[in-house]
C-alpha cells in the first residue's frame, strides 16, 4: 500500500498534520484532545478509566478508542510493578489504540518527572527547589537529560515538568516544587533543565502557566491577585527563557485565577501572548481536571460542555487526565453549532504535528521500547549514570547558613549524639512528587522502589571512626538534629501539593525540641539539620545553634551528600533559593520588593530575612578583588563588562557563588531594591583565583511601564556584585543614556557570565 | 473700594475662582496648594513649621507668608491646650495670613476626625471598626454632623476622614480606622459619615485612594498586588457611592503604589477615572509626605522638584502636611519649563473654587470662630449630644460572639471576678486617631481630657448590688476577662498605623491568661471581653468559653455600653464588620471570595472563620417567616422586591440585622461564593413583628468582565437572606433576561430596605 502524504516521514511535520487532520472525523479530531488514565487500583494491564468521582461516568473504551487517543496518562502511575513490566504493558495498550483507529495513530504517553521520572525504581532526584540552590544550570541540565534518556527508552513522550513558578509566598505546599524566588535563578534553572529533557528526545512541559504561586494566603488553587506589570517582569520571564531557549514544546495552564480570570479560559494569556506574541508552536495541555474546574470551582462555566468550549477556545489543546469535557460535551457542542469546529482542528493539528515530530506517524513506529531492545528483558531506572547526577545535584543543593565557631566539618573522631526525628528517615530526602511520596503516603506498606540511605546511616557510613549515639545527648561532644517536613499530597504531609503552611513555624512541634535542646547554657554545641520542603523560620534558636544546614529533600543521595558535608568530605557550595525569615508570622514576603516599610517607623514587621536570598557558606574563605567595568556610560540598547577576580585565601577547595544584582534607583514605576541579573559559580583549589565576567546588556534593565510596554530607559544604575542578596561587596555606577527604548520578547533575557582566567 | 469679581458671594464659586486665580502670580497660586504644620513642641501661639528631619530646611515664614497660603495642618494639634485657646490661636492665625497677602485669602484649616474630632478634650467616638458593626448608617450620620458642627464651630474646614478601605488582610494596623471587610457595609456606613460631616458644612476626605488595605503581607505603606477587576468590584465602590451620595468634596491619595505605580504619580486613577469618568470636582490632597514618598521610598522621582511635578501631572492639588516638594522645588520646575504652569492653575483653581464655597472668599468672612460668640470664653467639644451620639454608637457596635448556656446577661448581684489586662485600663476603648493615642501615647503624662470610664468602674456603677472582685477568681460565680489592643502610632501600639502584626494571635501573650483561667475543668464560666482593633483567632477558647463579646475600641462611652450589654440593660445588635478566624495564621482571608481551597482536598489549609462576617447574637431570638420575591425573572435592567417578616419571639426588646446576599453562580470571570448587597437593621419590640423589603435591583449584580467594562448578564441568581455570611436563612432563585447590559458609574449603588409594616 502507498504511503499517504502524513506518513512520510521527509514531509515538514505541520504539513503531515494538516494533511492527516484532513481525513478524520470530528470524533476522531477530538479523540487527539483527549487521554485516557489506566486504572490507578488495577496492575495496569489494561487502559482504564480513573476510578472516583471525577472520572467520565459513561465513557466506554470500545466506543472510543475506534475514535483515536491523544494521550496515555501516566502509564507508570501508582504502584510498584517492575519498570519492564510497565514498559511493556504500555506498548502492548499503544498496540491496541493503534489496532483500533482507522489511521492506526498512537498515543502520546506522558509521566511526571519533578523529581525524576515519577516510576517504582527510577533515580529520585533532589526536589527542584534543591536545584535552584545549586545556581548549576549546567549540571541541571546533565541530569534532564539522563532523566529524558530514561523515559524515552521505556516509552514515554512528554515529561509534566519543569515547574516555573517563582515563590512569592513559602507558605505555599509547593513551595518545594519551585527553584526559588528569583525569575532569574528560576529561568536559568528550568532553561537547562528543559535543554536536558528536550535533548532526549522528551517533550518538557512549562507549568504552571501563570501566577500559580501567588494565591492568596499560599492556599493551593486560591485566587491570584495580580496587576500586569508583576505578571509581566516576576511571573512570565521564565516561560520566556524556557521557551525561547530551551524549546520546550508544551505548556501547562495552572488551576488559579489571575484578578478573576482562570488560566483555563484565558485566551489573552494561551492565544495572544503565548502565541501570537511569543511565537509559541507547541500543545498547551490542561492541568489535571483544569478544564473542569472552570465550572466547578470558578463557575465560568455553567456545564461540562461551556467548560470545554471555553478552555477549547483560550487555547487549551489538550485535556488531562482523563476525557471528560473535551469529550461528549464537546462533541455535542460542535454539533449543535455551539463550537466552532475550527478550534477542534486548530488543536488537533496541534497534537498531531507534534505527534509527527514524535515520530508517531512514521511507517516503521514501533510501540517496542528500547529499554528491552537488549533482550535482557530488564529496565533499569536507577543507572549508576543516574544515580551519580543525584548525588552531585544532592552535594551542591547543601546550605550552610551558618557555622560561626567552626563545629563542623565534624572530626572524624567525634562523639556525636544524633536526635531529631528526621535524623533515621528516608522521608527527609524526598519530595512528593517522588514515586515514593507521591504514591506511597497513602500507601506506607509500599516498598520504596530504590535505596535511600538515611542521615544516620549515612553519617555512620562516613564517619566509621566516630562514636555516634542516637540515645540522649550525654557525652556527646556535638548534638547533630535533624527536623524537617515529611512531604505528601493534599493535606497528607508538612510540604508539598495541597500541604500549604499557616505560617513559617517548623511543623508539627518541633521547634520545643529545639527550644529542649539549647536549653542548657552549658550542653554540647548543637548542628541544626533542616530537611525541608520550604525555608522555616530560625531567629528564635539562631544565635544559639552551633551550625545550620539547610536542605531541601535532596534526594535519594540526599544522606551520603549530607554526611559528606557534615564531615567535610563536600566542601558545601549552595546557595538559598529562598530568604529564611527570622520570624513565622508577616508572609508573603520576597527579597524582590522596594524597601518594604522599612523607612521611617511605617510597620513594626520588618520583614527582613534571618538568611536572605543568594546566602551560602563555604568551609574555605575568598578574597573579592576590586572589580573592573567597561565603560560607565552606555546607551539605552547598550552594555558593560563587569569583570573580576575571586580568590580562594584557604586551604580547602571551594566554590564561590559570584552574585550580580541590578539596583535602579530612579524608575517610571516601583521597582525592587535590588534583582538578580546573572550569577557565576567559580569552583577554585585551594590559593587559586579566577577572573569572571559578566557581560551585562542594557535588555536586563529592563520593565514593564504599562501593560504590554517594557522599556529600558536613561538613567543611573547601579550593578551590584554580591555574595548574597544582602552581602553586597562592590557597587558600580553605570548610566544608561539615549532614548526611551522598547524591547519585546526577543530581548536579552541573559547576563552571560564566563571565567575569562582561572 | 469697590469689590472685585472674585469676592462676589452672588457668583458661582468656579466663576470666582478663576477671577482671582487670574490676579495671582506663580508664587502666590503655589502657595496655595500647600499647608503648614504648626509647630507640635509650642503651644500654638504661632504658625511654625513641623520639627522634624521632613520640615522643608529652607523655610521662611517671613518670605512665605506674604504669597498666601493654602492650607493650615491640625491647628488642634498635639498638646492638652484648652480647646478655646486653640480656636483663639488658629483665629490670631488667620489673621496673620490674611494679613500677609494682598488679597487677603485665609487658609483653609484641616484636621483629624477619624473616632471624633481629634483634638483635646472633644468626644473620642468608637473607631471606624465599631460603626460598622453597627450597621446603622443614619446614627453614623447625626453623630457625622455633630463631629463637623464642633470641628466647623471652632475655625475647622476640613475633615481627614473617613476611611473607605475594604480590609483585605486584618494584620494591618489600620484594619480599625476601617469599617469592614464588605465594600457595600463600608460604602453605605461612609457615606452616612460623609453627609453627616458635609451638611455641617466641613469638607469630608475620602480615603484612602486606593488599594492601601492590601499592601503586601499587611505591612504598612508595602506594596500592593492587584489588578483592575478587583480594584473596580472592591476597593472603589464605596468612593463612588460617598461621592456620589455623600457629596465628599475631597479625596486623599494613598501612600502605596498598585502594581507599580504609586497612587500619588497616578494620573488614571486620580484624573482619568476620578475627575474625567466619575465628575468629582473638589481636591485631592495627598497624604502626609506622600508626595515626597514618590522619591523618597517608591524610587519613581530624582528630586523634590519631579516628585511634585509628578504628583501635580497626576491630579494631587494640595500637599500635606507641610510644604515641600510644591513648594521652591516645583517653582524652580515651573519657572525653568519643567513643568507647565497651567498644572499649577488647574489645581490653584480647585483649591480657590473650595474656599469661594466654604465662604473663604467673602467680603465678610471673619476668623473669630461661632463657638466663642456666646461671650463664655470656653469651647465644650463633649457636649451632652455627642456623648449621648458616643453612647448610642458604642451600644450598638459590641457584637456577642456566642452565649451558648445563656450565662449572660449577669445577674444583678453576681459575685463576678474581672480580670486581664484591660479590664481597667481606658486604652481599651480608644483607638490610635483619639486624641489621647494619637498623641498620648508618647506622652503617657498627658491628661485625657475627657472622662473615660473603664469596663470596671463601669460595671461596678452598672451592677452596684453585685460582689465584684479584682483579685483572684475563687469564690466567683463569674469571670469576665477583657484582654486585646493598646492602640498606638508607628510600632508604639499592638493596633493602630504602623502597628501591624504578624498573625492573628492575641497579642503580649494574653492568650496564656486564657489558657490559665480554663485550666480548670471544675472552673466558674469565663466571659471573654475583647477590646480590640482588629479580630484574633478565638479558636484555641472558644468552646470552652461561657460566653464573647467582642468590641473595636468603642470610645469614651464604651465602658457603660459594654458594661450595659453585660449587665442586660443592652440588648446586644452589633454584627461582625470582619470575620474572626479560628486560627491566626493563613492570612490574608476574607469572605468575598470563591471557595478557597475548600473543594476537594486543595488545601489543607481551612480559612472558613469561626465567626464569620455579619454574625452576632442578641439576648432574645427572632423567628424568620417565609420571604416573597415579587418576581422569578426579570431583565438585565430590571428588579424586584424582596420581602421578609422578621419576629421576635422572646423576652425582650432587641435588633435583628436581616441581611441579602447575592450568589452567582456562572459568571464571565469568578466571583465570590456570597457578597452583601443590602442589609435592615430591624427594632423589635417583645413579641413584635416587621415586614422588610428590599427593592432589589440588576444593577447590583454588575460585575467588572474586563478593565473599564462592567456588566449585568443574563443568567440565573440567588438572592440569599440570611443573618450573617454564614448564616443563610432563605434562598431565592432569580433569573436575569435579556441581553449583557454595559453598566457605568451612575449605576445603582443600593439595595434600599425599609420597613414597610412593623
Amino acid at each position: 500500500m502507498e504511503h499517504q502524504q502524513w506518513q512520510d516521514p521527509s514531509r515538514p511535520a505541520a504539513e503531515r498534520a494538516a494533511d492527516l487532520l484532513a481525513r478524520l472525523t470530528l470524533e476522531e479530531k477530538l479523540a487527539q484532545l483527549s487521554s485516557i488514565w489506566p486504572g490507578s487500583d488495577g496492575d495496569g494491564e489494561d487502559v482504564a478509566p480513573l476510578q472516583g468521582s471525577l472520572t467520565e461516568p459513561e465513557l466506554d473504551l470500545n466506543a472510543l478508542l475506534p475514535h483515536g487517543l491523544g494521550q496515555v496518562t501516566r502509564p507508570f502511575g501508582t504502584n510498584p510493578v517492575d519498570p519492564a513490566d510497565r514498559a511493556r504493558t504500555l506498548a502492548d495498550d499503544q498496540r491496541k489504540v493503534v489496532a483500533a483507529n482507522r489511521h492506526g495513530i498512537p498515543a502520546l504517553a506522558h509521566e511526571e518527572c519533578l523529581t525524576g521520572f515519577t516510576a517504582w525504581q527510577a533515580t529520585v532526584l533532589p526536589t527542584p527547589l534543591a536545584w535552584g540552590a545549586t545556581f548549576h544550570p549546567e549540571l541541571v541540565e546533565e541530569t534532564a537529560r539522563l532523566i529524558g534518556d530514561s523515559m524515552r527508552s521505556v516509552g514515554i513522550h512528554q515529561g509534566l515538568s519543569p515547574v516555573l513558578d517563582v515563590v512569592r509566598d513559602p507558605r505555599w505546599g509547593r513551595t518545594e516544587e519551585t527553584i526559588g524566588e528569583d525569575p532569574y535563578l528560576v529561568s536559568t534553572i528550568a532553561t537547562g533543565y528543559v535543554r536536558g529533557l528536550e535533548s532526549a528526545g522528551v517533550v518538557a512541559t512549562l507549568k504552571h502557566f501563570a501566577g500559580y504561586a501567588s494565591s492568596r494566603g499560599a492556599r493551593n488553587h486560591a485566587p491570584v491577585s495580580m496587576g500586569p506589570r508583576e505578571l509581566a517582569d516576576v511571573v512570565l520571564p521564565p516561560f520566556e527563557m524556557a521557551l525561547r531557549e530551551g524549546g520546550a514544546r508544551s505548556v501547562m495552564a495552572t488551576y488559579v485565577d489571575l484578578d478573576g480570570v482562570p488560566a483555563h479560559g484565558d485566551a489573552w494569556l494561551l492565544t495572544r501572548l503565548l502565541r501570537e506574541e511569543w511565537g509559541f508552536t507547541g500543545t498547551v495541555v490542561s492541568d489535571y481536571f483544569g478544564v473542569t474546574f472552570l465550572e466547578t470551582t470558578h463557575g465560568v462555566a455553567g456545564s461540562p460542555a461551556e467548560a470545554g468550549a471555553l478552555a477549547l477556545t483560550a487555547g487549551v489543546d489538550v485535556e488531562l487526565p482523563a476525557v471528560r469535557a473535551f469529550g461528549l460535551p464537546l462533541l455535542k457542542a460542535v454539533r449543535s453549532g455551539e463550537v466552532d469546529e475550527a478550534l477542534v482542528d486548530r488543536a488537533a493539528l496541534r497534537v498531531l504535528t507534534q505527534k509527527a515530530e514524535l515520530g508517531l506517524l512514521d511507517p516503521g513506529w514501533s510501540p517496542e521500547p528500547s529499554a528491552l531492545a537488549d533482550g535482557s528483558g530488564t529496565v533499569d531506572l536507577d543507572p549508576p549514570q543516574l544515580r551519580a547526577a543525584a548525588r552531585r545535584l544532592a552535594e551542591e543543593s547543601v546550605v550552610l547558613l551558618a557555622n560561626p565557631r567552626g563545629v563542623l566539618p565534624l572530626a572524624p573522631t567525634a562523639r556525636i549524639a544524633v536526635t531529631g526525628p528526621f535524623a533515621d528517615e528516608v522521608a527527609a530526602m524526598l519530595g512528593c512528587y517522588s514515586f515514593p511520596r507521591h504514591v506511597g503516603v497513602e500507601h506506607p506498606e509500599l516498598p520504596l522502589g530504590v535505596e535511600v540511605p538515611t542521615l544516620l546511616e549515612s553519617l555512620r557510613a562516613e564517619l566509621p571512626d566516630a562514636v555516634i549515639t542516637t540515645e540522649g545527648t550525654d557525652g556527646a561532644e556535638v548534638v547533630v538534629v535533624a527536623v524537617g517536613d515529611r512531604s505528601g499530597l493534599f493535606g497528607r504531609g508538612t510540604s508539598g501539593e495541597g500541604c500549604d503552611a499557616a505560617d513559617l513555624e517548623l511543623p508539627d512541634g518541633q521547634g520545643a525540641l529545639l527550644d529542649e535542646l539549647l536549653a542548657a547554657e552549658d550542653g554540647p554545641p548543637v548542628v541544626l539539620v533542616l530537611c525541608a520542603g520550604r525555608p522555616y523560620a530560625l531567629g528564635r534558636w539562631a544565635d544559639r545553634l552551633a551550625a545550620i544546614v539547610q536542605t531541601f529533600f535532596p534526594g535519594e543521595e540526599g544522606g551520603p551528600a549530607l554526611a559528606g558535608v557534615l564531615s567535610g568530605r563536600v566542601n558545601p557550595s549552595g546557595r538559598l533559593p529562598v530568604g529564611v525569615p527570622a520570624l513565622p508570622g508577616g508572609q508573603p514576603w520576597t527579597y524582590l520588593a522596594p524597601p518594604l516599610g522599612l523607612l521611617g517607623d511605617a510597620s513594626n514587621i520588618d520583614p527582613t530575612p534571618l538568611y536572605p536570598f543568594g546566602h551560602g557558606l563555604s568551609y574555605t574563605s575568598f578574597a573579592w578583588d576590586a572589580p573592573s567595568l567597561s565603560t560607565r556610560t552606555t546607551d539605552t540598547g547598550g552594555g558593560a563588562d563587569v569583570e573580576i577576580t575571586v580568590t580562594n585565601t584557604g586551604d580547602l577547595a571551594g566554590t564561590e557563588v559570584v552574585q550580580l544584582y541590578l539596583h535602579d534607583p530612579v524608575a517610571a514605576v516601583v521597582r525592587p531594591v535590588n534583582r538578580l541579573i546573572g550569577f557565576a559559580r567559580v569552583e577554585l583549589a585551594a590559593g587559586a583565583s579566577a577572573r569572571v565576567r559578566f557581560a551585562f546588556h542594557a535588555d536586563l534593565a529592563a520593565y514593564t511601564v504599562a501593560p504590554g510596554r517594557r522599556v529600558t530607559d536613561p538613567g543611573d544604575l547601579e550593578l551590584r556584585l554580591a555574595a548574597s542578596s544582602g552581602d553586597i561587596r562592590h557597587r558600580l555606577p553605570l548610566t544608561l543614556t539615549g532614548p526611551e527604548r522598547v524591547v519585546g520578547h526577543d530581548r536579552r533575557l541573559r547576563c552571560p557570565a564566563e571565567v575569562i582566567a582561572g
